[in-house]
């Protein structure tokens, strides 16, 4: 592999530079990512288009000087195999055809069918190949509590209203859901790194909406029983698993023990302050504010210098975003981004 | 006054009971709220209206036994005192007619012009005298920097683009916006207390959205202001005061130290860790997820109890959700929680 800082610092060692990579990198921000979901007809043909998916996925590349790619794909792919009918209404986010509310709603969920997956492992299939090794590719899926939230919700929530009156009345219910979510979430994972998947990260997008002891009995314990199911090495090299957890600062220190090699953190912990309380156990990721690339090239790299300087020196950084980049971003301020990661991210003095 | 828990308990001194209040108990969720709302013609002719304000106000402690009374009232009052001109379109958030996003914007803003709150405080005093000493009425102001997303934003939003973009590009115009509102917020909760008011809350309501850094520079920073202005005492009494910024979880120590009595508390923190972060600094109102009150009486009373269990004995603890009750919670589950917390919350050994 011709760059593999991504993966190093992942496992926390020494680094040429600190690895950058964005959180939606492939995404609407991108004109030229416009133009190819124009020809692919919508988000979800492009998703399940190998080809289309892998243009996509390639297109950041070519502008910025990124440290990783990471697969296009949607995080509710695994609903969708489970038969719940994944669509997108024109403005709205995702919904689902068929929601999962009830006894018999919960009895009749089988696991996800992975054949019906081939797309996404044809996909990474083909961008391994395309990338040639410029730099690492990463896999990835929802978390097992964030999927149940889009499929007893039917779709995104302001308040998770459905999802959380069952965890609080039924929560008998919500547990079957999550455990035929974890072996799907695993099993997709592993299918993934089989297709050449060098990292992969599982976003719990919805964990944070949750109290302390709700997000260690419903969200925190399926992470952990998936990255326990992950495969460990591929092609001879350990494969770093990333856990993300949105508005999860308040949890670091147990889900530093999740079995994840990586935290993703969002913008509102301060990584210096993060990193002295995990200590040695975890690498971290992040956590720039995606708001700041609203701003100018000035305070990018102002903020992405301190960001840097927070964290320290030694490995064990990869910087990103503290959540998926916005559609509003001019994509010259990510350039300018990428340049003040890369010229201040030297890390010095690896511990 | 013939319950006067809830203050004590905010200044940290013995309770009969755990005091318990919830954030927008007047609100959508009542029949009756909906019939006096209908009465006045809009939300915002209810508010500026004393008779029908204090009305509402008094309405969920006739049907429940809380703590507390809150004015009914807006978090937007002070920029529409400003002349930016609240409103409210038909089924969205609250929006202005002006917003503040230019330098000459900023150079044009002047401070609130208490006259015309008036409506304001001829409410609290009205309410007062309803009140009759039955509980203890609270006053409140959004913090200066809520106001400040609004006021730049002209409504709510997502991402918080333009105030943010503004945050990081112009520091200099938001700081200007943010002396002035710290100024008006101070004002307002003076003239609230000198109309009746008890005790005083700060809503920091979208001080979460922001990094570390930001947060303390441009939230924190403008409360401490506040309540460094705020009068102590009336009535030979202190007017304790609440600081609760939703998402502020990981700032708890800096927020102890902000000159408030209390903390309110969002749900995603465990209470009881908490009150090991901030030892005796202050007292902790919180913190059950309002979706717990879409489940059922008994799963309220057990998270009610985990709660109050988890704050543990001796005194400090103010019972309340972790944010304002939705609008379509049963009114008789809000029953069970008053309940609930008024059986179990005993606080039996004083520390």
């Amino acid at each position: 592999m011709k760059n593999d800082n991504f993966l190093r610092a992942l496992l926390r060692e020494p680094t040429e530079h600190t690895p950058v990579w964005i959180m939606r990198q492939a995404g609407r921000y991108l004109p030229e990512y416009n133009a190819t979901r124009k020809k692919a007809g919508s988000f979800l043909a492009l998703a399940k288009n190998p080809e289309l998916a892998c243009e996509v996925t390639l297109q950041p590349l070519e502008r910025f000087a990124l440290d990783a790619a990471i697969l296009f794909s949607d995080i509710l792919t695994i609903p969708d195999a489970m038969g719940l009918g994944l669509y997108f209404a024109e403005g709205e986010g995702p919904k689902f055809e068929r929601t999962v509310r009830t006894e018999a709603d919960v009895a009749r969920l089988g696991a996800a069918d992975l054949e019906s997956l081939r797309y996404v492992f044809d996909a990474v299939s083909l961008i391994r190949k395309s990338l040639d090794g410029r730099v690492p590719l990463i896999g990835f899926s929802g978390s097992p509590f964030t999927l149940a939230c889009y499929m007893v919700e039917g779709g995104g929530s302001d308040d998770f209203r459905t999802v959380k009156s069952m965890l609080y009345a039924r929560p008998d219910l919500l547990h079957r859901i999550l455990a035929l979510n974890a072996q799907s979430v695993t099993a997709y994972l592993n299918a993934q790194i089989a297709a050449g998947a060098q990292a992969v990260m599982v976003f719990d997008t919805w964990g944070g909406a949750l109290s302390d002891a709700a997000y260690r009995e419903f969200s925190l314990a399926y992470a952990k029983e998936v990255f326990a199911g992950v495969t460990r090495t591929a092609g001879g090299r350990i494969v770093p698993r990333i856990f993300f957890t949105k508005g999860g600062g308040l949890w670091l220190e147990s889900m530093a023990k999740a079995g994840a090699d990586a935290l993703g953190l969002d913008w509102t912990i301060d990584i210096g302050a993060a990193r002295a309380r995990v200590g040695d156990q975890v690498a971290l990721q992040g956590n720039m504010d995606p708001a700041v690339l609203f701003s100018s090239p000035e305070a990018i790299e102002r903020e992405a210098k301190r960001i840097l300087a927070s964290f320290g020196t030694g490995p064990g950084h990869v910087f990103n975003l503290g959540h998926g980049i916005s559609q509003f971003t001019p994509p010259e301020h990510v350039h300018a981004l990428v340049e003040a990661v890369h010229r201040h991210g030297r890390n010095p003095s690896p511990a």
